[in-house]
């Protein structure tokens, strides 16, 4: 008797279990083009700083811009709930390991100024930097004119989970549609991890996705809900959606993994996934620039009831031009993300990040463990 | 040569190797139903405690009753060996480690007192709860009668493995469907695991089948028998056999999943897995008011000559209901089980259980560790 | 263009691998039958002790064989080096771990003595004891009948690789044909792990083959010279020639799994693998009878220049009796080894080990990992 | 709906994944031949030294000579940028972790001297021993003449990752075919880890091809840039290659193994997955008679803006001679390497490399777990 099955299984994959295949051509790193489009904006590089409050403040998002960049601000956190936010940011750095969900709890419990909105955007507007912020579902409808007229250039929708169709009795469901006609801005939206969950996303008219739920350092998401797609699988599920809508349309929407890279391979293994820039949060939370102090925490983690993330404590690596452009003499991939993208995109032979999409990919789970036979004295763990 | 097969093994999946996907649509929590429907008893949350002396005694299950939930009540422990159990436990969480499972063993020597299992049966109704009992399968036949007699409301038969048939010089074997006849109660059986040995408890007319054998916190058989399948698999088959006997005869077995719950994702995923509720036992023995005072023991941990279990401390977390229904300020998932389970049915477009099951699920095996790279300070390991 | 492949690898599995799966059908355990047959020998147990010098000298020889076993003794070893064994095993538990494997190199390499040969097969005899004893290859075809000659009931031929083909220019290939003619006992050669190489030893006339290359606890053969077969996979394919074997001629030759088996869930997926008997070795070694006084190594271990294996300290943990029957107070499954086959055959309903053959069996890596969310005290790890 | 997929990945293995399997023809160890040609040498080992700073100088090169194997010495590193390279040696092995990595930047930052060039190989030469050099790409061209001049008798053409194409603007791809009708030397090449990449540069007219690339003790490639293929399936694709192009042509490319090799297992396995040789780094540099003093690091290591290996502490070992032909008393497999191969080859019933190249191999992760139920106290970890 054949046993009739519950459900399908489809295996999945992360970063670790991964790993790139160099190409039959090798290209010298400085003749590689890593441009990254978005709408009319185009960027030297295709990195964005998470919409995190121990990421973006203005003066981040001024630098990021500088850089070549894209830092996302978040306008439902401590930014646009204080006037002083360096104060409320010290007090979450200086809490006890014990205490500190519960005063999270508390502090964003706070309203949201329309006012504080439209001066955190001036100020970064006036630098002569491009303004991208973040609203979450709820409050778009409400906010996303605010941000318009004060004069934002980029608006992104996110939560855990955001879908085309949401289902809720407190408010309508945002139609993303009418808001990027409302907008009239590059539009991106997130999170979401499936082929069909993006696709129905681009099918509103929208320039951007963010993919990735659960796989960042400070959230929890998969550990308290189950719900979660390793970023590997997660990318190229979005990376799908976009080259059938754009064989669909003609338009190219942008795929940008969100969360879960920690070192160079984990970013160069997300654009061979399909992705055409990262979100980096932990990372640049590691700036001498970010606000975070050498702290960081999800976004998630604040949930009155049921918080899905944790304050880790990551200290304060170097300024983010080094994090990103080196030199470096950290050998385990934590710094140079930008020298670590060109050098592998050398060896695999991709000269733009559209040949880094088409790079062989192989499932290698394997990790070194030599530690065992030697001594390890410095980078190994 | 085509070398001859000596037998085919099949892949099987416990929680940790699994990871539920968002849905193209989202509910806002508030907005699930998560009933639990037993023959004519409908609970407002699908938890049931588990039949196990650390977990459940008379003032427990009253409790859960007030709740929402359900909880069994042992009838082959020491509520019922017992006039003063509180003694004897107190005995139990005082021992030493080296002696608790000689001490467990005498323990669980002295013979059952009918006159006890009323006692228990009716402290429970006259508090106007809902009042579940478990006998094991030996001890059935001879006791059923008294706690229908006691006014039980449904009635659990419980061991390690139970099957519909089982070989014994010592006992005749007892009938399923005889036993349905004769209490006329619902009856719950297990545990099983597979697709198999369920259809066929189903077919003898009871009302639900527990599944699981060895995944529990306090249980060692998969160590000592090697006999065990992981949670997932075991859930989904079941849920295929109650789908196949619902289609046979019209008739809905509820499919609980017992044992391996440690966090809310895994409870999330027992749902996407099949399962109509699930029984706790470690968990809820974390309670405030659970008789195991911060201790807990398997069932088969007091064998006389092969025990199967260890007592483990799992210390005391918290009233039973901020367990189940938060709110909290833990982030890893060890407390607001009924939050958790709203919150994924929501990011997973699910309005119900049944829903529930249809969720997509993945295989994904892999662990978080960030904490290679930063240095966590709360809640990761 | 198709990459041309080098060569196939199949997936292997070992204990730690896989699970049992419940019958549908389950037997009260003192109704199972463990009856093993090897020859004109039936033995009321299906377990060998290996023969290593930890383990098996002729008391416990004496000792296995009222318990309903069968001990063999290793004739390529301190007992048939030395008149008094008991003073070299004491300097070997005596000495430091720095210079063990020197030790046991210059003990190894005193010749062996044939009236010690005699000697000891004589004293087991003479106990009323069933005598089996195991010859390396190379000094069969030479000491085969002095042992013959002394009394021994089963002769053993075992070296880390035995093939029916030998390719040597030191000493003519032993032709187990030829042996089985001349010694007329029961003879069991080894080790072997695959299907090929079992059928041709069992087309020679042997009795049983011995199955496991690299698994024991004491052995580092996979580690030194990377051979090995993950003892599930290797006992499937040697009980799988054991079938063709049968069909071909109607004789059943004994698969007898030897090594790696730590625990009593071990031990019962080694017979659902197909094996007819275990051979024990580390897990006997603890015995309070045993020779090696809480220390075991492998007979691979002396080597002159290449040892492969290591001596552990195993502890002394109960007489050989409670170690097999129980009772146990023990929750780990590191005692009571027939007690956990007989239940561990009940819950999958099979009457006898031919019936455990057919138990079905599932690839569930998942280890159970409670331990991240509770605190164990006790036998977790 | 069927969701399209993005890319297709391959899995692929490692050493520690896979296992060999025993033949059905055993031979004495002493009977294996495992001699290794290269053009028109013959070595009586299949062992090269790699050409690491603190694995070879001349002295090393000449005594594995000797030894019967062949020591490359790298034309790129401390040899050829100091008169004195002992004081530079001492220098790095002093240094302490945090600085090790700042100073190996500046220390290989100095400029080649040709005359150094001139100088080592003559050392070797003169010593009567064969003498092996390596160049990266971008010096290839410049100084190829220069060691054909001193008199270098085999040539080796060595970077992280070599393609037979190769896109710069600063300098002008190296044409291997060129290069070997210039220096009418045997040229190995390297590193590749595809059928594709090794297949094109056969082509070129190369001798060998040298697969590896991240595997290595004191490598961090995959780390920072996510690139490599694990050892088992890059040798496999390589080997393959060299049947492909042996088949075409009836010129046989030597395939050897560069990078990850730890103990005699993963040797064993390196030649059953198709290698004709291995070359071996932290390994050799545990002999007394290297210049590493015990210490050893990559030569991506000191890349001035983007670091990609680690100094690892590996201590002194043995002298070389022990190392390779042992006797030994060490029972890991980290010494008597030669004794492990012929030793595997015995067991798998392989006379010559080209036997050892049909070894069965099958996946085998299961690592041994004994630690957990037993107290080692030797050798295992």
């Amino acid at each position: 008797m054949a046993i009739p099955k519950f459900k399908d299984m489809e295996r999945t994959y992360g970063f670790d279990e991964v790993a790139l295949v160099p190409g039959d051509t090798t290209i010298n790193p400085d003749q590689t083009n890593i441009d990254f489009t978005l709408g009319s904006f185009t960027f030297s590089i295709p990195i964005l700083a998470a919409a995190m409050d121990a990421v973006v403040d203005p003066n981040f998002a001024i630098l990021s811009s500088k850089l070549g960049g894209l830092a996302v601000l978040n306008l439902d956190g401590i930014q646009t709930r204080y006037e002083k936010p360096e104060e409320v940011l010290t007090e979450i750095t200086q809490a006890s390991d014990t205490e500190v969900t519960s005063l999270l709890q508390k502090i964003y419990s706070q309203p949201i100024k329309e006012n504080l909105i439209a001066e955190r955007i001036q100020a970064i507007k006036q630098a002569g930097a491009i303004c991208a912020v973040s609203l979450i579902p709820a409050n778009t409808k409400r906010l996303a004119p605010v941000t318009k007229e004060a004069g934002a250039d980029i608006l992104v929708v996110q939560s855990t989970v955001t879908t085309a169709r949401h289902i809720s009795k407190s408010y309508r469901g945002l139609i993303f549609s009418e808001l990027c006609q409302m907008v009239s801005l590059p539009v991106i939206v997130g999170n979401c991890v499936t082929y069909s969950a993006a696709l129905e996303l681009m099918r509103t008219g929208i320039d951007g996705v963010l993919v990735g739920i659960g796989p960042g350092a400070a959230c929890t998401t998969r550990e308290v809900i189950g719900v979660g797609v390793p970023q590997v699988t997660a990318t190229m599920g979005c990376a799908a959606a976009r080259e059938t809508y754009f064989k669909e349309t003609g338009k190219y929407v942008a795929v940008i993994t969100d969360g879960g890279i920690r070192i160079g391979s984990d970013l160069c293994k997300a654009f061979a996934s399909g992705a055409d820039a990262v979100m980096l949060g932990s990372i640049l939370a590691q700036a001498k620039e970010a606000p975070g102090k050498g702290y960081h925490w999800g976004m998630s983690h604040p949930h009155p009831a049921l918080p899905r993330g944790t304050r880790i404590k990551i200290g304060v690596r170097a300024p983010l031009e080094k994090l990103l452009f080196g030199p470096t003499s950290v050998t385990d991939g934590t710094e140079n993300f930008i020298g670590a993208l060109r050098t592998s995109m050398g060896v695999c032979g991709a000269l733009t990040i559209k040949d880094m999409h088409k790079v062989k990919t192989v499932i290698a789970p394997a990790i070194k463990t030599e530690g065992k036979y030697f001594q390890a004295t410095q980078g190994m763990s």
